[in-house]
């Protein structure tokens, strides 16, 4: 298992009129988490991309327990709860500043190569994640 | 049951560098076409929220089967199964131009007032979904 | 000179805590509107990157004069004033369901080849120009 | 004068299909960067809001000299250059990692109450900027 924890602060762009941080920001804080997840391992998503392998999202989940709202932080944890083959699931929880889980999610990921076919994880990638599991 | 189906072309800034539409969109689609739906039946949106009722999303889920990219024009389909209660749920599909499903998903939501507390649904809204069911 | 009118709706996502639209979704809406100019001369810019010309946003000015809010329809017009060089500028009005201007502003352009150089705009969207000036 | 810098790094969602930060987030990196410049002088830009006062954009002005792209750390650099009246300007320089000005650019902003009228600056936000001027 991995995890990881990212820190946010709820922009002010990000917050709507209700006053909450808009549900649809928590899709980019995921996805901003599991980038950190991959970088505490010594994978950078940036250069997957440019070896040519792509990660798009295949399926996302959240649950909103409790609102964010403008200037909160908030705490993303990430975490690859089993070793990967072409495709995993991440996992994600999301605490305000008195540690509530205001939401959890997961995301579901698949390997394609530039040309957008199907394709197996890269070496590296593997490699960098063998210790974990 | 109710169904309606918005239209959206997808936008530059939508695109990412992996040329899809990043998947954080199609929860800003939902929403609008949620927005349609009720504007189809005679209920704005925008007047619930000026009589003190707020409707936040409890929890979202989107399966992602095809991309869609730049400038395509897209159909979301928006539908409300069941009579609402306090809380409902809504299901989308999107389509792109060739008709094929590129993208399914379902939000729930619940009835808040602008203390944000839980409560009912206001009648007006309860009476202008009495026809469809 | 040419001038083409897009029609938005505020989304509700970009609609902030001020109950303003976000003043950062002008210049989507800019972009969009120069995109549906340019169609409107017979130049699809998914095109003009699919053969290789980019057309990055060099210089951009917004001065908001009123507030748009959620659920308005917005008339966004682009205007391009003069004829094309390698560089140009296109300018912008926002008018509100009352036709009273919102907001005005002007983005500035110049095209550049895939690998990222400077280059002359392709002979085709010239030629799209040509009737106009 | 005050001055303040705030850091980012472009999130996945924030980069385009030209493989460049879109020109529309360095409008919401400005927001950031202006939040935090009150804040190094103890103001609490959630707070004014609290207390009734909004503080929205009236111009914006972006030059856009590099590119950004996904994954780069940049430094958002605020600038207060004069003693703010009822209105009052902020600059913007945007560093990379080589510490090349990429963007510039300013923001002008006035205050209004809740009930959006004009008025003048809260008495303890001119305190609080008081010994820098």
């Amino acid at each position: 298992m991995i995890e990881h924890t990212s820190l946010v602060r709820v922009r002010y762009a990000e917050a709507d009129q209700m006053k909450y941080a808009h549900h649809s920001n928590y899709i980019i804080w995921f996805e901003l988490a599991r980038i950190e997840l991959m970088r505490s391992v010594g994978i950078s998503y940036a250069d997957l991309e440019q070896k040519g392998y792509l990660l798009p999202v295949l399926e996302v989940h959240v649950t909103y327990l409790r609102p964010a709202r403008f200037d909160d932080r908030l705490k993303i944890l990430a975490r690859l709860p089993k070793k990967p083959g072409a495709k995993f699931r991440i996992e994600y929880e999301v605490r305000n500043e008195e540690e509530k889980i205001i939401c959890s999610g997961y995301s579901s990921h698949g390997f394609i190569s530039a040309d957008y076919k199907a394709t197996r994880p890269p070496r590296s990638f593997m490699q960098a994640l063998e210790p974990y599991f």
